[in-house]
């Protein structure tokens, strides 16, 4: 299996999640349509003090596919000043272990 | 649905991979037998440079069962020296937004 997992951390100031929503939601979308994109789920922190309150984590069928899908139409929206607000740690994974109940 | 998800991201530096999967795996085992656990899955980073180089991502069929889960013998394991190496940021969960391609 060549799943790659794409996984997002994100700080949000309480306060900010509906600015935060919509601009994550705006590049959601367009990634949702793009090749090689499988699942995502976005996680939200029950307690607000949490560093990283938003976490997302998307599987994608290869890392090629995962490149080539951060096109202009990406960076175009990843470069809106409101992002600033919204500090990010984004990296590529491998699944090492996997366990089911 | 009452499910939680667990997420913790681990910095780990290069080289010091094995001893975080000893330290890893002996919490990770203890808990797989826990009343409320669901699944879990532990990302490893493709790139070394990668900050938040290990990601462990868990469900568990509620806060509370996540909380009990957590007692003296995983407060043991959790204190060992071995474990100030590896920053880590855990915090609990609800699924926000959930889609499949």
């Amino acid at each position: 299996m060549d799943e790659v997992v794409f996984i997002n951390c994100f700080e949000v100031p309480v306060g900010r999640e509906k600015q935060f929503m919509e601009l994550w939601t705006e590049i959601d979308s367009y990634m949702l349509d793009k090749p090689g994109f499988k699942w995502r789920r976005l996680h939200r922190a029950l307690d607000e003090g949490t560093h990283l309150r938003y976490v997302n984590v998307a599987g994608w069928d290869s890392a090629a596919q995962f490149e080539a899908a951060h096109d202009q139409n990406f960076v175009r929206m990843q470069r809106q000043p409101g992002w600033l607000e919204f500090p990010a740690e984004p990296a590529l994974y491998v699944v090492q272990e996997d366990t089911v109940a």
